[in-house]
């Protein structure tokens, strides 16, 4: 039975580069806390390397450059926002607007939550790149998609129709948004009171 | 009458720096401006003066350093802020909570709207300096004033008593910060508009 006694040597075959051999995942996940302590500008390979204590290449060997990783942290970020918010743009489902809006909401504030380092990195994009604007642009479509659903709400005379629908989109975003400033997942708030409570204050106000 | 061309000779000799002679509240603006632009860390005096045509010592005529102009934009911001819930916060009026809260939202609003570069400039400070800790100092007793005024209008049961008063507080401001993303004042939404919008929303809700 060497089962037991085997496997560091395989796990070390499988980890030729990098000391202490970090994957991929957790490469992406300390590249992505520097970028949002220090500036993704301000940050170079360089740094992670020593941030991480490893040599540039064992960086290389998961990421071809600087702006992969920032590729894959927006993407991470962008595809759950996308997600949540295609949904509730499916008009072929058999739900209100009003329903699939509310929905959307709590799933945002859940996708946020789950992705808090990598939305705070998106939400501080300012459109340097062909990269960055490419992330700015879809996060324009989610806001389009997500205007949309609000005037399916406003014309079905579930939600209110005296605000600009592309303005209610905006102040929605805003406020989930805004919880990269100060919610931390392993606080007092725990996340679906969170996402009630934000959906409450939006669809209900704040009038008792 | 020979008032005509001496008016440029007078002019002249009341700015003996700086061409082409920018008064100090002009500096301050543009150097906001170029603090958004390009971040206030990457950003030199040096830069500045080429930014507006001018020499490093006209600027330094108008500001000690480069933290002094910072320290009058967010001076500028947080004056505004720190007024429009000191108000708020004065139990002493004969005024509900509820009402004050509301008068708050939307005078914040309006402090947002005349002051969007400073606002902005604000808002993107992480507490890199003394100056800016103290910065975020000022925030967070401004964000405390709300949360008395919130628990006052729970207490005095105008206000949904199921969101902890800090929460609400964090969302309400969250809402309002997030206008420095997209709005504009010369654009279609007059800043009385914004401000009756953002308050709606927040305190009626989204729901007919």
């Amino acid at each position: 039975m060497p089962d037991v006694d085997a496997a560091p040597a395989v796990t070390a075959t499988r980890r030729p580069r990098g000391r202490p051999g970090y994957d991929q995942d957790t490469v992406l996940r300390r590249a992505i806390d520097l970028f949002n302590r220090q500036g993704y500008d301000a940050t170079s390979i360089n740094d992670l390397a020593v941030d991480l204590g490893v040599t540039k290449s064992a960086i290389y060997h998961h990421f071809d450059s600087k702006e992969a990783i920032l590729a894959a942290a927006l993407d991470e970020a962008l595809d759950g926002l996308d997600a949540a918010v295609a949904a509730a743009a499916d008009a072929t489902r058999d739900e209100r607007a009003y329903d699939r809006l509310r929905a959307t909401v709590e799933g945002a504030v859940h996708i946020l939550v789950a992705h808090l380092p990598a939305v705070t990195l998106l939400l501080r994009v300012r459109g340097n790149s062909p990269l960055e604007q490419s992330a700015l642009e879809r996060r324009r479509r989610i806001d389009e998609q997500l205007a949309t659903v609000v005037k399916q709400a406003v014309d079905e005379g579930d939600l209110r129709g005296d605000i600009d629908p592309e303005v209610i989109s905006r102040l929605v975003f805003g406020m989930v948004n805004s919880l990269v400033d100060w919610y931390h997942p392993d606080g007092s708030i725990p996340p679906e009171a969170l996402a009630a409570g934000v959906a409450g204050v939006l669809f209900q106000g704040l009038h008792r």
